[in-house]
C-alpha cells in the first residue's frame, strides 16, 4: 500500500490547478449569474487534453487511468464545479464512443471529441424514469442500414449546445436486455430540444429535454452490440459515479479553503472567528470529512483501474459518501461566513448549489444504497 | 397544559392559510426569478392585520399574542417563505414603533405601518459586524432637537423600497449602553442605498446596505431613551427569533406536504415511491423533527407572551432548534424529488434557497448556542 | 394553548422527584450492580401512589391523566431509570387489568397492584418475534371454565419476582384477531421461569422467559373478549411509548445536570471545562434536544389523554425522538465526563446502558416510523 | 498511489485472523464477564510476535511498518477488542523502550517484552488531568545514580498485573519542558495500586491508579535525556492514536459482520429483515462508514512510516474520525439485533461498550481536533 502520487499524477495535477485558477475561477460567477455555456474554455481544456483524459490515446485521448482523472477533475472543480461536472459527462460519453464504437465512427468521432472541437452528450435518463434506467421507452428500430429513433430523454447536460449524443434506447424487448447504445449527431433530423431547464445550480451548463421524432442514425453508428446498451451505460456509469464524486471534492476544496481563509480575517466580539474553539473544531471536522471523502474516491478509482470484481460497490460507495460530506463541508463553509455565505459576491452558496445535484445524479445516494447493499447481502466484506 | 387551539386562533390560521394559498403561493416562484418585492400584496396582507399581528390595539395592530402570531407566519411562509420573513421583520418594527415610539411619532406613523400602506425596515446590522451587533458604529449625534445620523447599515431587508428605518445608532459611549434607537423616514436627505444584493434566496425582498451621511432625524423620533436601543433591539430579537423560526415551520411544512404528495404519485421501478421503506421512513423522521420543531417554536412564543424569565433561553433554544431541523426537511424533501427537486419548475429548491438564511439570520445559530450556554451555566435547567 | 403546570402537576412531580432522590437515586448503582430488585423500594413508591399513577380511582389507583404521570416517571427516572423503567410496566399492566377486567378480577387483584403489594409483569414478546407482534404463538384452549395456556414469552421485565402476569395468547385464528388478553397468576402451575438474562443495563429489573405448560387460567381471568387481546395490547402500546419515553427524559436530565455541575468544576489546561467553547455548544445543544424531546412526550401523552384521533401517531413520533435524543445525549453527557465517564464509579455510563434498551423496547424505533409512515400516507397531516 | 497489500502484509494479515478467531474469539465474552486478563494468551501472541510488532528487529521486534501492524491490530481486534487494546499499549510501551532506552535497559528488557513474556503499562495520565498531559505532577528527584519518584497515575491500563511501568515524571521546571521518561519495574518498593476500576468496558484489561511513593529507579531506566519525556510521550501517541483506532476497526467489523448475518437469518413479519429495504440502507451506510474509517487509519498509518510532516495532523484526523464512525456501527449493528443486541448472550454490547472509551482515551477526540485545527490554522492543506 503506497499513498504517494506519482510523477506523472502531481505534474497533470499541477496542470489542471493551474488551468482551474486562471481559466474557471475568475469567470465561474458570471456564468453562473448568466447561464453562460462557456464553450471556449472548454476548447482550451481540451487543448491541455482535459476532454479526453481516459479515452484511450489511439483514439486520441491521454489514455489516463480513473484515478488520476479523478485528480484532475477533482482541480477543475475548484475553479468551477459546474463546468468541471460537463467536462466529466463529456469524458464519459468520448469514453464509450472510443471504447464501444467501431473503427470507422472512433476515426470519423475521437479527434474533435478528445480535444473538445466538439462536445458530447450522454442521454439515458427518461422524463419521469429518474434512477430506473432500464425501463427506459426510447426506440430505436432497424430499417436497413439506419435506426429509427422515437422518444425523449430528459435532463441531458449541454443538450442544444453539443455536438453528439450518446443515447440509450432501445431494440429489443423490456427490461435491460433490450437497449443499445447509439451515437447521434445532435442536428440529426427530426432531433427538437426543450427549454433550458432552470435549475438551482450546475447553470454554466444547459440542461435540455431532447425529443427525437423519427430520426435516422446509421448502423455504424450503434455503439457496441445490440442488446449491449445497459452493459455499457452501467460500465460508464462507475466511473461516472468517480467523476461526480471528484467533482464534490473540488467543490468541498474550496469551500474548506475559502472558510479557513475568511476566519483568519474575520473579526467578531474583538477577535478573529478562527479563535473561537467551536470554530475551529468545525474546520477540524470540515478537512477530516474531506480527506475521508477523497481517500473514497482515489480507493474506488483504483479499484476501477484494477479491474476488481467489487468495482462496482467500491464506486457507489466513494459517489455517496464524498457527495454527502462534501455537500455538508459546503454547506459548513457557508455558515462560516454568516450573511456573506448567503451572498452571491461570495461563493460559498454557488458551491453549496452546484454540490447539491451530485447526491441526485448518475443515480441517487439512494440507489447507490441499494447497489452497496445488494452487494453486502450477497457476500461482499467491506 | 393545553395543547388546543383557541377559536380566534384556528380562525387566524384560517385566515392566513387562505391568504397564503390564494396571494403567495401562485406567485412565490415569479417573485423569486424576477427578484420582484410585492408591495401590493404586502398592502392586502395589511388589511387583514397581517403587518400589525403583536402591534397593540391601541396603535392599530390586532394585539396578538406571539403565539397567535406565530401561527399566522407559519400558515403565510407555506404560500411564500421570503414574503413572510419581510412580513415578519415589518411587524417586529412596527411593534417597536408602538412600543417605544412617544405618542407623537406612534400617531404619526403607526396606522399607515400597521395596514402596510407604509413599509418598515430594522436597520440592526452592520458591515463586517455580523451578530456582534453591541459594537455598531453609526453615529447619532444631538443637535438642537434633531439628530445627525452618520454611518453604514447591512443585509437590510426592503431596503431602497420601505418608508420608514427603525435603526440603532450609538449616542454615547462604545459598547451596549451607548446605543440609542430611531425612527428614520426612509426618503430622508443624506440617505442613500447600496445595490440590491444578489442573495441566495429571500429573492422577494430586497436587501441593500444603508448609507447614512449627516441625516437629520427629529428627536421625537427616538424610541425609548438614549441608551436604551440595545435593550430594545434584543427585545425585538426575542420575538424576531420565534418570527424566523415560525418561517421556517412555514417552509418545511410545505415541503413535506410536496414530498408526501409526491411519492405516492412518482413510480420508480413499478411501483410508487411511497412503497418504498426507506422513503417511509425518510417521510417519518421528517415530520417527526417538523412536530419538535413547532412545539419549540410554541412554546418559546408562550413563555415570550408570558413574560417568563428564560424567554430569552426559550427563543434561542427555539431559533436554533426549528430552524435547522426545518432546512434539513427542505433538503430532504429536495431529494425525494430526484431531480425534478432541482429545478425551479418544482419549489422545493426554492424552500431550501429561502430557509437556509434563517440559520444565519437574527443571531446566528452559534449565536444561540452562546446564549443557550450562558443561561444554562448561570443555572437554568433545562 | 398553555404550556403551564397545574398545581397538582407541580405537587406530583415534587413528591416523585423527592422519592427520587431519597429512595432511588443513593441506591441504583448498587442495584446496577449487582442485578438487585428492589421490591421493598416498589412497596414505597406504591404506598406514595405511583404504582397506580392511571390506573382509576375505583380500581385503586390515582387516576392521573396520562400526561400527569408521564411527569412522574420523568422525576423518578432521574434517581433510577431501570427500576423506573419496571414501575411504568407495571403500571401499564394494572391499568390493562383495571380497564379490562371484569369486577370479580379487579376486585381481587386491583388493590394490591396499585399498592405495590404485588407486583405485575406484561407478557407479549416471544422468542424470536420481537415487533412482529400479531404473529404470536402462545395459545389459550378453553377447557371447560378455565383456559389451558401454552407456550413461551421472552424477554419479560419482572419475569420470576412478579405475582400476575398479563399475558396475550391466541384463543383463534392466525393474525391480530386470534388474540386474547388474560391475567395468570404467577405462581401458576405449569409456568417456569427461565434464568435472568444478562443484559446491557436494565439489570435492576429481571428479565426471563416465560415457559408455559398446561397452565390452567380460570376464565374469569380473561381481560376483555376472546379476540379483543391484540387490540388490547396496541392500546396499552400507546401509553407504554409515553412511559418509556419519559424514562429517557429522566435518564437525560439527569445526564444533563451531571455534566452541567461537572463541567464547572472539572479544570483542564487551567481553566474549567465550561470555559471552552465547544463544550458551552454541546450543553446547548444537549439541553435543546432534552426541551424538544420532553415537549413532544408531552404533547403525545395529552393526545391520548384527549382520545385524539391521532395519539397512536403522535405518541410513536415521542417515542422514536425522544428514546434517540435522550440516549445522545446520556452519550454525549459521558464525553464530557472523559475517562470518568467510562467508570462506574460514575452514573454517565449506566445512563447510557439503561437508555439504550428504550430505543428497541415498546416496539423499535423502526417500528416507530412505520407507524409514523403509515399515518402520513393515510392522510394525517404532521 | 496503489492500495493493494503486499504479500507480507497479506500473510500477517491471516495469522493474526487465525489467532484471533481461535484464541480470541471464544474466549471474549468470558473475559469480559469476569474481567479476567488473558496472561496466558497474551504470551501466545507473544510467540507469534505480536507482543512486539513494531518494535525494532534488533530489540527482539518483528520491526513492521505502523501500517502493517495497525492491520495486525484490526484483526486481532475482532476477536476481542479489549485484550488487543492491551496488546496495543504494550506494544507501543515496548517501542517506547526499545526506541529511547539505552542498550542496557533494552537488553535488559525488550527480550522478555517483545514476547510477552513481561507485560507493560504506560503511565502517561494523572487524577484530574486527563488529556492535559503537560501538566504532570508525578515528580522524578535525581538522587545519585538513582531517581525518586513520586505521585500517582491514573487509568493505567495492566496495572497491578504488568512487570513494567514506562512513565512519565517530571524532573524540571512546569510545562512539556520538564517531564522525563522511565521504565520503572512494577514491583518496585513504594509503589502500591488502587483497586480494579469498574469500567464500562474494556473488562479482560485491569486499570488501576498507581501510586509511587519515593520509588528508587536506576538512572540508566530512564529513556532519553531529561526534559525529552513530553517529546517522547507524544511521539508515541501518534502510533498510540493509530492503534486504538485499528481496535474500533476490529470491533466495528465484527459487529457489520455479525449483523449482516444476523438479517439474512431473522425473520420478522414473513420475512428476512434483510429483505428490509431499510435495514439494507443501514447495512450499506455502516459498510461505507467502515471502509472511510479504515481508509485514513492506513493514510494515517502511512504517513507516520514515511515521516511524513503532517502525521500528528493525519493520526489525529484517524483517531477521530475512526473512533466515532465505528462506535456508531456498533451502535447500528446492536440496533439491527433488537432485544437481542442488547443482551450478552449475543457480542453486540460488548462491542460497543469497549469501543465506546477510544472515543476518550489517547487524547479524547475533542483533542484530535485542537490538534487538526491547530495544524489547518498554521497553513496544512487537508
Amino acid at each position: 500500500m503506497d499513498f504517494s502520487l506519482s510523477e506523472e499524477q502531481l505534474a497533470y495535477r499541477d496542470t489542471a490547478r493551474q488551468f482551474s485558477d486562471k481559466a474557471l475561477a475568475p469567470f465561474a460567477a458570471e456564468w453562473d449569474a448568466e447561464s453562460h455555456f462557456p464553450v471556449e474554455t472548454l476548447r482550451e481544456a481540451g487543448a491541455l487534453g482535459f476532454m479526453g483524459l481516459y479515452t484511450p490515446e489511439e483514439a486520441g485521448g491521454l489514455g489516463l487511468p480513473r484515478l488520476d482523472a479523478a485528480m484532475v477533475f477533482e482541480e477543475l472543480s475548484q475553479g468551477c464545479t459546474s463546468t468541471t461536472a460537463f467536462i466529466t459527462i463529456h469524458n464519459m460519453a468520448t469514453w464509450m464512443v472510443a471504447t464501444f464504437g467501431g473503427d470507422e465512427v472512433r476515426a470519423e468521432w475521437c479527434p474533435a471529441l478528445t480535444t473538445g472541437e466538439r462536445l458530447a452528450s450522454y442521454c439515458l435518463t427518461e422524463p419521469g424514469a429518474g434512477s430506473d434506467a432500464a425501463s427506459l421507452k426510447t426506440s430505436a428500430r432497424r430499417d436497413g442500414d439506419d435506426y429509427i429513433l422515437n422518444g425523449t430523454k430528459a435532463f441531458i447536460s449541454g443538450a442544444g449546445s453539443t455536438d453528439v449524443l450518446v443515447l440509450m434506447a432501445r431494440t429489443g424487448a423490456a427490461g435491460p436486455g433490450g437497449v443499445s447504445c447509439f451515437l447521434v449527431p445532435a442536428d440529426s433530423a427530426g432531433i427538437s430540444y426543450g427549454r433550458n431547464e432552470d435549475k438551482m445550480g450546475w447553470k454554466s451548463q444547459p440542461t435540455r429535454q431532447v425529443n427525437l421524432e423519427n430520426v435516422r442514425v446509421p448502423a455504424r453508428y450503434r455503439l457496441g452490440d445490440e442488446g449491449e446498451g445497459f452493459r455499457i451505460a452501467m460500465r460508464g456509469l462507475d466511473g461516472g459515479r468517480i467523476n461526480i464524486a471528484s467533482c464534490s471534492l473540488g467543490a468541498a476544496s474550496a469551500a474548506l479553503a475559502q472558510a479557513t481563509e475568511y476566519v483568519q480575517t474575520r473579526q467578531q466580539f474583538g477577535q478573529a472567528l478562527a479563535e473561537f474553539q467551536t470554530v475551529q473544531f468545525r474546520l477540524a471536522d470540515m478537512a477530516t470529512q474531506l480527506v475521508a471523502a477523497r481517500q473514497m474516491v482515489y480507493l474506488a478509482a483504483w479499484k476501477l483501474d484494477q479491474g476488481d470484481a467489487e468495482r462496482t460497490l467500491y464506486c457507489a460507495m466513494a459517489k455517496r459518501l464524498a457527495t454527502d460530506l462534501c455537500f455538508d463541508i459546503c454547506n459548513d463553509a457557508l455558515q462560516l461566513h454568516g450573511g456573506y455565505g448567503y451572498i452571491r459576491e461570495y461563493p460559498l452558496e454557488r458551491y453549496l448549489r452546484d454540490a447539491r445535484v451530485h447526491q441526485i445524479l448518475e443515480g441517487t445516494n439512494e440507489i447507490m444504497r441499494v447497489i452497496i447493499a445488494r452487494r453486502l447481502l450477497a457476500g461482499a466484506t467491506a
